[in-house]
């Protein structure tokens, strides 16, 4: 039976043995969240980047230019972190690229796998089947908070290893949590969406309306990956 | 009001702020759990140790030596890392020093802060009442395995959060995902125990007893702290 390891920060992945191995990179609240939003939207091609400096770079080039720091949109960026933005009828056809805090960092410190996908609850149930299919491990990469775990990833971490469990055996004791994290909250995931640390810092910058979004579930039957620099539609 | 926050491994350590707050080290398989066996016992003094060498050179002086890499005894030393060795009549009155895997580096990562103390579900009860008398933010530290995340020193995490909330608010999101894998499970807390990676380790060596006996809920009155180099009891 093949496997799904759950590293709950980016400060911890060099425990993991990437090689061969489907990485799914997830930050809820809001980059991946966003990416999955932009690419069903019809954003052609979304181009992470860990500073603030190749973005700005990327936006001479024509792209447009998207990402926050500590939550707030950069100033001088075409548009911020909110998943609104990205399906704006503005960007499609467009390429974007993307600095945020967490999220592209981990996508970045994800390289070296087999392959890279870009997790969200909105394509949770295409993701799943997707891997199930793939002949694979899978290792569900956090982004957390500037090197914390955080509630909003370990929760969709342990969404899509009970989603894959059938075909993926819960390997380690950070699988082992984020399944039971989700499994004490499946009924209902918005209150410990909610309790969590980055939703109420979120909500105090008044971006209540993309927690909600955010946890949609399974909104796109899309599958997004990360590949030769872009993030794009693998079907 | 006083808040508790969790690391959920040394190798996060670095995220906290250990200054005026009290750092409860909690390593369930079995470090801990042996270091407050054998205080309730009547061992004097426990030392722990980073290195095998340091823990020789206590063992010339006349110390009893003690410990495990990879959970199995040292070769040379003493006793092993089983609280029923601690436990023994022959160490009554003696001073130990003990070096393990993960117990002791993460008490000597807490340095810094204003009290170590060291827990276990054998006291938990204890040294709850103790910090909620104490005016002090609290921090509990997960030793882990290896740099790695565990279940059971989280859902030790989650049971003393738990037993402090009166006082402590819970702080941060590793801190409420102890709480949330806690009260999934506080019904009966063998099952999830016995799924971690460690127990099932442990159960390869022949240590079913020392699992079982671990979990075992404050058997005893007591609280044990770390200070000048020594563990000892506190009250």
């Amino acid at each position: 039976m093949r496997k799904v390891e759950v590293c709950l920060t980016p400060e911890l992945i060099h425990q993991f043995d990437l090689k061969s191995k489907i990485v799914v990179v997830v930050d809820i609240f809001r980059a991946t969240s966003c990416m999955v939003s932009g690419i069903a939207s019809g954003v052609k091609a979304i181009y992470p980047v860990a500073t603030v400096e190749e973005c700005f770079a990327n936006g001479q080039k024509g792209m447009t230019t998207a990402g926050e720091r500590g939550g707030i949109k950069v100033e001088g960026f075409d548009i911020g972190n909110s998943p609104f933005e990205y399906m704006s009828p503005a960007l499609v056809g467009k390429e974007v690229s993307v600095s945020t805090t967490n999220g592209t960092k981990t996508i970045l410190a994800s390289l070296g796998a087999s392959q890279i996908l870009i997790g969200a609850f909105l394509n949770l149930s295409d993701t799943a089947e997707y891997l199930k299919k793939e002949n694979k491990d899978v290792i569900i990469h956090c982004a957390g908070w500037q090197g914390t775990v955080n509630i909003e990833d370990t929760l969709y971490a342990g969404a899509l290893s009970d989603a894959i469990s059938e075909t993926h055996e819960i390997s380690g004791d950070p699988a082992l949590l984020s399944l039971q994290l989700y499994l004490a909250n499946n009924t209902d995931l918005m209150p410990i969406a909610h309790a969590s640390s980055h939703a109420q810092r979120l909500s105090g910058f008044g971006a209540k309306e993309d927690l909600a979004y955010c946890m949609g579930l399974s909104k796109y039957n899309i599958v997004v990956a990360y590949a030769n620099n872009a993030i794009g539609l693998l079907k």
